[in-house]
């Protein structure tokens, strides 16, 4: 098989796998005094230090959750209900056009119950939140915002964000800002401290750790009301037993990707620019969609006119090669993609897209097993595609 | 070591971090449409319906969390908005004096932020809710109520609530009824279906799973606002990648927990009785806490008249005798019980329990070690409690 999709999850590292199981085989809740507690406590903080050296936090700004869906709510809501509760006025929230639903989505909730006002960036062709166009929006808001979230890279396009700038441009502003940072971690440089944000996802299976752990790296000074509330761990920023064998091999997977990235960003690029020649050669009609410059060293995304994705992606399958035709989490939900159409794609050009995302165990025989099974499927899309076409 | 908190959490059975192994080994997310997706899927919606089988619930019951304070947190919050959505009137949540923090701050938050009217239901000095003060107080609320959450058994003194008697009554008055099952899954009979609650909060770690993977079971027909919005995983109710190892490991404990659970108990109720009896032997003014008949088999608390919980706790630990004041998750802050509070006793005796909570691995060795530590420890304890006594 050829796995073209390690946007949607990437194996697990066999070393965060085994720091996982030598976790497990202890028992103790990191919240219980006793020495079985303690040891479970000092495995989860050396975990927080070793996350926040590797993304240039202090390990107080750590806080751990249960992946990054959950810490992009925590950050738009809980930023959000901290920032009116002090403020009454302050209860605008902004965020960009092409977030991920799990950030779109928690926005579009504090719209329709929580008395939110809501404002969308829009992005240019190449998915790109222009620096000018917040400020624009800062301006025209100032007193209104409560919190401003821009991801670091897009899950479908791979776009990368000016996210220092428009992080300095809330900041002057005094805004809180997050970044959902879930597909940049590993990939292309993360420094917590020099990004200037305020709020920052990160999650454990897009980086070879296990499912279901990620973090919210949250500066000390920004409030944030509780999504979950309990036993008041982290801070009391987020309540629920500390994952101590998932946070373990979190902590070893964040460590590793972070320790590799060069090396890793450099061939993952050269090989997805292999991908995209050879793509590009095959079908010469394909659509490169996205930034060539600001992209992701692992992405590329194509929309292949005349095709319907979701069966191109299916006859892909058929041939054990694994791609998706946008966000994994949405996937099955027969949509145009909401990056694309705001990037400027019609409804046809954004149905016809695929998406091929490389990783850690990614080699030259899953491009090569692509292009032995993508002129053929596409024709037969094709075909599908016009035996469709009401005439 | 004597481990006597398997309340706070409990070893990870030998098969289920097998389970959880041999899952993570495999690659795929299983929101995605590929082959690698769906055999993800496939692990996933198996577990769900051994889950289901477990706890006679249906699979499409099983809401996948990321453990017992998320489910928790979801029942109560996401019900209360989602039935005041559809009925403004329909604004006060009702919780037990007992519950876990992650139910009660859960309803304190509500009330504080989200204009909740709320209302707490008394206990027993045994800890028991009586359904009359439920039927009492669903006569003086009733076209006021939104949810009721009661939880299944005490964590800290182990007290069995009527549930179905509870349930019953909620259900007449047409009022969703949640109960946090954490502590009685795997110890007593849980049936979801013949119990007639609405919702049921349960999790990994308590039972022989893993840590950060838990399950709300939600009536169909029970409505409920997500607290994580996204991708659209699981009903709607609760986006977030599904964490597949996560998932088959907690099955995997659930299904073991539930099918030893008789002879198990039977077992532990004999040990914890030993223990019980050797307390009162060693330390005759011990006092034994809660419910002796509607009891959880694994549970002893004792209050030591004249000790400081904590430093008990700290001295039974120099012994390597492991346990816990009360709740793992508000352990380190130094404050009375509530649950004792609520049961009736004063703050003294508040301060003096302790906790001895036995499970799998549990044995005969281990009360001898406790019991071998204990009478010094009291000794100890009492002379540093007199000390600190003003004079």
């Amino acid at each position: 098989m050829a796995y073209l999709d390690h946007a949607a999850t990437t194996p697990m590292l066999p070393a965060a796998l085994d720091a996982y199981v030598a976790a497990a085989r202890e028992v103790g809740n990191p919240s219980s005094l006793h020495a079985a507690g303690r040891g479970a406590r000092r495995l989860v903080e050396e975990s927080r230090e070793r996350i926040a050296a590797a993304l240039s936090a202090r390990p107080s700004e750590v806080i751990f959750t249960g992946g990054g869906t959950e810490s992009d709510n925590l950050a738009v809501k809980g930023i959000f209900w901290a920032r009116r509760a002090a403020q009454p006025a302050r209860a605008r929230v902004v965020a960009s056009a092409v977030e991920h639903h799990a950030v779109l989505d928690a926005v579009d909730w504090l719209g329709r119950q929580e008395g939110a006002a809501v404002a969308s960036l829009p992005v240019d062709g190449a998915g790109r939140v222009a620096p000018e166009t917040l400020a624009e929006m800062i301006d025209e808001y100032r007193d209104e915002l409560a919190v401003i979230s821009v991801q670091w890279a897009n899950n479908e396009v791979g776009t990368v964000q000016p996210i220092a700038e428009l992080a300095r441009i809330a900041a002057e502003a005094g805004v809180p800002f997050h970044t959902d940072a879930v597909q940049a971690v590993g990939q292309i440089p993360v420094d917590f401290a020099a990004s200037g944000v305020a709020a920052l996802t990160v999650t454990g299976h897009k980086v070879g750790g296990p499912v279901g752990v990620g973090a919210l790296l949250l500066g000390r000074e920004v409030p944030c009301t509780p999504l979950l509330h309990g036993g008041g761990q982290e801070r009391d920023v987020r309540s629920g037993t500390l994952d101590t064998p998932g946070v373990v091999a979190f902590a070893t997977a964040v460590e590793a990707a972070v320790k590799t990235r060069e090396e890793y960003a450099t061939r993952l690029a050269a090989l997805r620019d292999e991908l995209v020649e050879r793509v590009r050669a095959a079908v010469p009609d394909a659509i490169f969609n996205g930034s060539v410059a600001d992209r992701l060293p692992g992405n590329a995304h194509f929309s292949f006119p005349g095709c319907e994705g979701d069966a191109l992606l299916l006859l892909l399958d058929a041939q054990g090669v694994y791609c998706s035709t946008g966000s994994a989490c949405s996937a099955g939900v027969a949509q145009p993609s909401h990056v694309l159409l705001a990037m400027g794609a019609d409804d046809a050009r954004s149905r016809s897209s695929l998406r091929f995302t490389l990783g850690h165990d990614s080699t030259t025989a899953d491009v090569d097993a692509l292009l032995a099974a993508l002129p053929g499927a596409v024709e037969r899309a094709r075909r599908a595609g016009a035996w469709k076409t009401p005439r």
